[in-house]
């Protein structure tokens, strides 16, 4: 038989992606993937992968599939078989590659936190708003969000499952510098991460948490606390977690952990946790939501589980139960395996991919957006002063009239 | 055969109580059960209950075992054959019972939150002092010290199982008052109760957290919320959580819930939750702690259960194990069942009574004492003094140089 | 005041025990309990502990609570302040104490199981039988049933929420055999015990099961094994699990473990497994069963708690909930705590203890009779025979006409 | 730049898949994925699909990646550019497919069960040993060995963490025909699948539980059942789980249930229960080894986890420690991500195509083998026998001197 592809296959969306660690990585794997288990209406090609070291990022281009390798963003940008620029490098280049990519005319997926600091989220959000009325679309990656148990808590939620929210209790915890012989990667450097567990977890459950409950932090108080200040150099350039280490030591400049509490808009309070120093908890983004009607809970290091407790039950029979989030009519479910068949983690940036497809396809506003993430960071924002002021309560500033944070989706 | 009691049968202490509801009854049980299962050197005789209402007290001193009863603590503190008085009263009159019955020479057990203000217990703790001179103890009922899988913990911290602390976390999480419609009991009212979810439950978990890392908080930053302002007013006088509901409503004067962070003498970041609309969350007291050489925790929902990650061990073997902790060689096993066979709540009263007989007996001091019950009120007035000022960080005074919280035993 | 005891006290029940290591202490605990917890229309007096040293006996009956000692059972039988005798000896004198004590007149509890063989509990189902026409009741110490998680299970399941049963699978785990110098105590000895983890860890699932599902099973297939042939000769005689090690090895007569399978009598499918040698579980009493309609289980190691699933629901919220067994409206709960402060092992014998009071004063049929001992004993038979004839499905003889198995209640 | 494929890239595997629905889903993704996750010796590539519905297998072409399809398997067999012949199909033809690729000169993936019947499992063993000595290799697809925490089980069971063995106990349970509307397909119908529950999950569950003890199970004794006898027909053909209703019911001819104990060659205690009307149990793989110095717990449900406990550690420090399998040094775990980062079902289709992907680089036997399949399948035969004979004990015949089950290679 001649070979298969049939005339009526998708038009191509050429992907071209800056960084090539660990998020590039799973990103890689989201793009290869979404068209092999969803049916889109776009078809994604790895078209060029972009890095600083040209050996390094050639053979990750054909590790990871794609067709060429660039080493500087610039060139990636003005491709023209690059219409969608993702953004995978730390922090302090986000806004810089990400406006570039806009000016360029391409759609862009920027990793998380969306920057380092407010100033740059806004400027990436007035380049997104120019940018929407040229068709382009930007998003953000807290990638979280498409968790098919988190995707099915915010459903049950904006059904009206909880009623009135009264606590919001989520964490973050990791444990991989609770060794003071850790070495002082990218991430523990102020520059490059703009802050440490704050930006990097509480990102994460301040997105979440929001997301979910529907509704914004109005401020917070907070304590952040760098418990060990100082840890072996790396001798040379480090992606990724780990590195070569070198002499000497150098001292840590982001926090070891954050942690703050606050109120949501209904009054709500809430509060967060984000460590990396949480001795035997590997990934633990637990997130707990108690209303006036009943109470949901999810914890990361067991993603496939939604806890769940009807409040309008008679005490007799109520508890928490256990949903196994496998079934064909959970979000994203239906094109994967049979109920009780688990995904795993990098299925969210499978699940990313599709979603930010199909909206370009479709010209809507992809979610999360880049105001999303403004509001993100300016929580954060409000997170450090806080803590540089005593925990006392901060206000988060309200989005102003040019930008639109999304009512959350109910997927 | 003849009856069995031998000439060597230990000397009694007569046990005079005041209060009959929840805490009267879980008392109880330990007064009656700690001489059936423990060797105690002196044999509690429940001599005496007190409680206003007649009928009421003379049926439940029937009930629960009392030889007599009395309507005026005045005359169960005069009465010839009560060595220790067991003060199981709301909070508003621990002082002035506790203080008389010292100062009439016996002994005294008082429930906890030890009084209504920093004040009274103040005061507490001189009475205690001077009655310790003439050979009396004063013992506060923080109950939860005493559930073994807690006094385990507070063992391996000691042993230095888990290193210099990082993170503690601490929830009592309660949902009795998710039910707008659930009555105006005295734990409702600031005149009788001090305060609310607090008091009763925050007490505890800063009681606990101190008590196992061994360490005082030293400052917190908070937040306090009444969710629901107004409920039904009571026809009578209520005792315990229930009562009749008479006409009306009426202002709710202590708080729902209460949130707070803060740091221990180590610099160890600590965060708290009381609360009593957590839906589905029945008894929710759940602590973890986080240190360099590993991790602990506790939920008193499984109570037979403890939790523990070692950190020195290969990440590929650690994990959390769950410590049924029913094995003969924890503390207070020795004398109960097989292992593998549960205890339950009122066993901690079963416990506490031992301890404090075995106190008695040897003229030592018991634990908690009045002067950590004291530490205890000065943590929870700084939360109420952050709470009324936008949560700023508040600093817990120390003690005065005429106390002396104890150094916490290992169990 | 004058003394309390009120005119319209309820009358005496006196009790009489024979036994005192971990059932004596157990029941004791049940026997002083009962009455101060629930209100009971007959007062148990702990009027005499039997045992055969005199000095022992005497100890424990001073430690317990019990007026007086004996040291021949016959002598308590003989006793006129005893109207109930307890029978908590090892299973070869069950059948000689309890045929006697009801030939006395005397209301008679026997601890499980009922006998050492089906011929001994056919002879004491028939004394009980004569005994019901003179107004005495028997009952079979099965305690788990008045776990309250259990007696839930029982109504939920007599309600039809699991609609027609498929599957049954119950394991009774316990490790306290593992280490192969445990010594030669009477629980290994076919003589005393009967048999092994059959009798001793089988009896109560085999009874369990049969309860829960309201069905007895019709036949099985089974294995037994004693996997340490020999152990350590005891010095002297011992009592419960302990004892004093001699010098050399005896031979265990007793099976290690029990493992069978076979069918209820509606069809569904029941595994069994029973053993002392499964390292690290304690106490591992478990118990699914899956219904059309839906699925329960139960461990006792968690013994607050039901975990249940209604397929009923929808599958996309639907999921095994943990039902926290401390509501006021749970069998057995009304006396007790507020929600979610939990029970333990020995409160099944304060059930065990108010459900024969009440029977007795009403005149109605305690359950379990010794009937349902009894059946228990020819399904602990039929295992046995099976496990001789390689495992060859092997018939549960139906009762006779004059044995009366209980409809099983529901609580 | 220029493309990025460099001079040394691995020679091609030309990849033939028989088969496109669940099976051929999954193992699609693994043939994609290995090589993007894994540095392979060997590049496999997609290079026909084959199926007999032209246009349906051409879609599936397209959605999964296969550069070709084929509605006859024979002529996938005999293209150029297939080396290895991965058979997906319902087990009635597995045989045929298998042997005809065998001798065409192909390797060969088989999926599980080997086949419908001990015959023909002999007869491919009998052809894989012929191909062997021409280089060819041939693996039967129990993809489970390949989650991380079963392969890590069995590296701790073979460092001797668990000592003799004394029990498995084994669940393989599902819910989906729970539905007595599910209708009647191919897995229903023996003529296709051989059996129901026993071949389907069955043959999982004794190839894990022998994997794992590195023992085989010498002879068993079972009870089958079929709970609901009739279902509804199907219109047409029907691929996996779903398919279209017809017209009236047929006869299911395959058990629903299949439940069965036994030995293991150690004389350790084996129960196995397989069924799909578990309800609320949706892919509850569980899995329980006990021995002298340990025990292990898995339950795919939670298929990041294993369970672990140390009987060598002191008893008030011991207990099941649950063992987060996402460390870099457990099996697989190098490749993907940060601990603590879940993977999922399909991770094991990857493992299995790197596995047997570098097996046939280094020309080594892959494992699984065909005649690892056949004693399982004699495992299954030995259950159906037993079930047919009142459950008599039923002895598993050893393999022939010319098989060669694998020593179960320690990961």
């Amino acid at each position: 038989m001649a070979p298969t592809r049939s005339e009526s296959a998708p038009e191509k969306l050429g992907i071209g992606m800056v960084g090539y660690a660990f998020m590039g990585a799973a990103h890689s794997q989201g793009w290869r993937t979404a068209g092999r288990v969803f049916p889109l209406p776009l078809r994604p090609v790895l078209a060029a992968l972009c890095g600083r070291d040209a050996p390094a990022v050639r053979a990750a281009a054909d590790r990871h599939g794609w067709a060429a390798a660039e080493t500087d963003w610039r060139d990636l940008v003005a491709r023209d078989d690059v219409q969608l620029v993702d953004v995978c490098t730390p922090g302090d280049s986000h806004a810089e590659i990400a406006i570039a990519a806009l000016e360029a005319g391409k759609h862009v997926l920027c990793e998380k936190p969306l920057a380092n600091t407010v100033a740059e989220a806004e400027a990436m959000v007035e380049a997104a708003r120019k940018a929407r009325e040229r068709g382009q679309l930007a998003m953000v990656g807290f990638n979280y969000r498409r968790v098919p148990a988190v995707a099915h808590a915010r459903r049950m939620i904006a059904q009206g499952r909880l009623g009135v929210l009264r606590h919001l209790r989520v964490t973050y915890l990791q444990d991989w510098l609770v060794d003071p012989e850790f070495p002082l990667t990218w991430r523990l450097q102020r520059e490059h991460a703009g802050s440490g567990a704050l930006g990097d977890l509480g990102a994460h459950i301040v997105d979440l948490a929001q997301y979910l409950a529907g509704e914004p932090l109005v401020g917070v108080s907070a304590f952040t606390e760098t418990f060990v200040r100082e840890r072996p150099l790396l001798a040379g350039v480090s992606g990724g977690l780990s590195g070569v280490r070198g002499a000497g030591r150098g001292p840590v400049t982001v926090d070891d952990a954050a942690l703050f509490t606050g109120r949501l808009a209904s009054g709500a309070l809430a509060s967060f946790e984000a460590t990396r120093m949480a001795s035997g908890r590997k990934n633990a983004l637990r997130i707990e939501l108690n209303g006036e009607r009943g109470s949901l809970a999810f914890d990361l290091e067991r993603l496939n589980e939604l806890s769940f407790h009807d409040h309008t039950e008679p005490a007799a029979s109520a508890g928490f139960r256990r949903i196994l989030v496998t079934e064909p009519d959970h979000p994203y479910l239906e094109a994967w395996w049979p109920p009780g068949h688990a995904l795993g983690y990098e299925h969210t940036f499978v699940h990313q991919a599709r979603d930010l497809v199909a909206a370009i396809a479709a010209g809507t506003d992809p979610e999360p957006s880049f105001a999303d993430g403004l509001q993100v960071q300016r929580v954060l924002a409000a997170v450090e002063e806080s803590a540089a002021k005593n925990a006392v309560y901060t206000p988060v500033p309200a989005p102003s009239t040019t930008e639109t944070p999304s009512d959350p989706e109910v997927p």
